[in-house]
């Protein structure tokens, strides 16, 4: 078994598991009490404090233990959101952030706030410009990612946080991706953090507030972690964490160029290795272990499927595999190709043979996926045109049906209530129907059909010619130019 | 070393560690992808959520994992008033709930909702009429413990859930305390629990939400734990979680019987081993393990250290021991003695030869920190009447000082700036100096005294007159009828 998901969650450091069993005798007492064992747990609560702040480069007061990350970002923003209340209620987030970050975000929205999502490049980048502009007098709070989770894309916090700075806007950065890898740099006012990515336990999130920033916790409090994280402390995964952390980064130097040179092998090799595939984020500033691609034509669940029986576990962003049934925000936000998505985010340790395997696996599990679909072969365009005609991929087998009277050169296909990748896969398998400056019509109601026509357009060298709403979802019409 | 702080946190039970060491090779990943790894979280996650609701006596789907207790009740308060907030926003809660439902009803009163407190019984019960009196038609919720973290007090949970059900009002009931022994019975609505309390690892609390029961989770939520505990799911902790609530669940009857023989012995050999001693808690109606008394002239936090260093591990209500300054909100509501407090919580498998050593022990500590408090050593009233004074217990070693002229049979002791329970041996010292009808005035600004001076009134059948303003504080005047 290859697990290739570590950006998901990582599996425990040995150095997690050693810190855990051993503080399961020492730190299960309640810190607060006066006797041995709570003070013995007290002790422990406060070395692991330190070692991580010294990890994250804070002060041990500046930083509280949250039960996830995610509790972290949310405690975090609302919390900075609260105590810069009189400033202003505006809040800047970019648009491929954690799915916490921009859970806070809706709910500040909710709750009567304004919200700036700053767009991204196609890499995935968010620019220090992009955040300059959306900076305003009345903004109390600009939050963005070290690195991107999905794609792996080194965000600029230096240039951004230097902006907040001299606009006296506070800068939250979610480092869950990056904190295995190195301190965050630049003058960030809020770090946020999750132990199960670099190796610790799950139950464990880092949520730093740098002295001098307005804060106000917000929901019930209690006496715990500064009043910043209500309820018992978890001091056996909190130890575990921080030790797991230390681990890490004394081995992140060495494996950092390794990975690295793993994941360009994957970035170079599959697009040769493996037809219409689009490898997506920044091919340098980028997280060493993150490989992001997609497979035109490819139904997400299906290759994941199909690369779990071969042994390899990755994630994938695709609109195919989650139950909301829209694409993966960052890829949208980025405007790639969302279909056949796989991310591939090594562990510590992955081995250069897994990856050999896997490099060795895909084609063939990609083509079989393909076949399966009924995609074309070839790219459409080489098929020879014939006579326009109104195909419904909603037939069975996809197979065309006449719904309709030609229109000149445009062709229509409906392809309503299908789901990626068959409406782009029936706009390629008649595209070479329509003579060139003829154009296809592709009814869909499928969110994804937004992101992959246009993308599948970019990847063949034809025209997108936009979007028309249409009777129950949208017509995306392309113009064939060669 | 005799742990004796179980109401606090237990120790890991024996089978949560191996459940706890298993999982973390199996349950790490996340159980929302698609991959084995993920699939074997998920499995784990499920069976562990089978079987907690198996214990607790509800549906696998009404039952949330969070991170602690704590997170659970605030999660549970915010979410059903937040669900029901077109009938009302009133909410109840009971004087003696643990702090978390407390701080979640400030919260609640700070968002403009209104709280009504149920003031308790001595015993520390609050009765069902006093919960059928404060239900109105505004009333979102209702909150009851199932029994006191601090006396042991078993609460009529059945008997509030009845007159709830009638008044179509939900009930909320913290089981924290009592579901390591048992189903908490009759009908509530909403029912939250923590790990740490049954020997399972900290980490990990329960909310159960009965279908039916209009919520509405607060805060920014995800797609974990069906919308109602945002974050990535600690599921070895879960699974040793649900482990070790059947385990201890399965040895419960038996330990119940055990500990409570246990308890009883301290209960009844206490107040004849040490003079001066109060036993709070309902004697019947009680938690098997509990048992809490308090020690006049007895400084709580000295009293706590002394037995620490004989080895065994207590918690105490005493304001002496508390960073706030104030009593315990528990023996406060009751109207108790709070000084000298020791709550003792017996862990399963304590053993008698450590209770009985511990009954060895007590008489010869309390009686050391009288001693070093200078404390009377028999009732004041058996001293032979003198002149009347003022004293001022504020110079060294509580030296009487006279501070202004006697007022006819009245005497003053100046207690400004002493804690507790100095004011009140100031008050016994002198207390034989004023004749049969006469007065003493206690001028103390210490919360305790307002506890402890009529608890001390009641121990030795002299009046309390009442409480009047001063400067720098109260005066507490209490009249000698014997």
């Amino acid at each position: 078994m290859s697990y290739f998901d570590a950006a998901s969650a990582a599996p425990l450091h040995p150095v997690a598991r050693q810190a855990l069993a051993a503080s399961l005798d020492e730190g299960w007492a309640d810190p607060a009490r006066l006797y041995r064992e709570g003070r013995r747990a007290r002790l422990l609560l406060d070395a692991a404090r330190e070692a991580a702040a010294d990890a994250v480069g804070c002060r041990p007061d500046e930083l509280t233990f949250t039960p996830s990350g995610t509790r972290a970002v949310h405690a975090g923003i609302a919390g900075v959101l609260t105590g810069r209340r009189r400033v202003g209620n505006h809040l800047i987030v970019s648009e491929v952030e954690h799915s916490s970050v921009l859970h806070s975000a809706e709910a500040h929205e909710a709750a009567g706030g304004s919200v700036t999502r700053v767009p991204v490049l196609r890499t995935g980048e968010a620019t220090a410009g992009s955040y300059g502009e959306a900076l305003r007098p009345d903004t109390a709070l600009a939050c963005l990612q070290s690195a991107n989770h999905e794609v792996g894309t080194e965000q600029p916090v230096s240039a951004v946080a230097e902006l907040c700075r001299e606009a006296g806007v506070p800068l939250l950065v979610d480092g869950a991706q990056s904190l295995g890898w190195g301190r965050v740099p630049g003058g960030w006012s809020v770090l946020t953090g999750s132990a199960h990515k670099w190796g610790g336990p799950s139950g464990v999130g880092l949520l730093v507030v740098r002295k001098g920033v307005r804060f106000a916790a917000q929901g019930p409090v209690d006496e715990r972690e500064s009043g910043r994280a209500a309820g018992f402390e978890n001091i056996p995964a909190i130890v575990a964490a921080a030790a797991s952390l230390r681990a890490v980064r004394a081995e992140a130097e060495q494996e950092a160029v390794r990975l690295r040179e793993l994941t360009e092998r994957i970035r170079t090799r599959v697009p040769s290795l493996v037809p219409d595939v689009e490898v997506v984020g920044d091919p340098v500033r980028r997280l060493p272990g993150i490989v992001t691609f997609s497979c035109l034509y490819v139904d997400g669940e299906t290759l994941l499927h199909a690369l779990d029986r071969e042994g390899f576990s990755v994630s994938s962003g695709s609109s195919c595999t989650s139950s909301t049934l829209t694409p993966s925000h960052v890829l949208r936000a980025m405007g790639v190709l969302s279909e056949g998505n796989v991310r591939v985010s090594l562990p510590y340790g992955a081995s250069a043979e897994d990856v050999e395997r896997f490099l060795s696996v895909l084609p063939g599990t990609v083509a079989a996926v393909r076949e399966k679909l009924g995609a074309p072969a070839a790219p459409a365009a080489s098929v020879a045109p014939a006579a326009p005609a109104v195909v419904d991929a909603a037939a069975p087998q996809g197979d065309a049906r006449v719904v309709g009277t030609p229109q000149g050169d445009a062709l229509v296909v409906d392809a309503l209530g299908k789901r990626c990748p068959i409406p782009v896969i029936e706009l390629a398998k008649v595209f070479g129907d329509v003579p060139v400056g003829g154009t296809v019509r592709v009814l869909s109601d499928d969110e994804a059909a937004r992101l992959d026509i246009p993308a599948w357009c970019e990847m063949r060298g034809q025209e997108y010619v936009g979007e028309e709403p249409a009777d129950h979802g949208s017509a995306y019409v392309v113009r064939r130019v060669s």
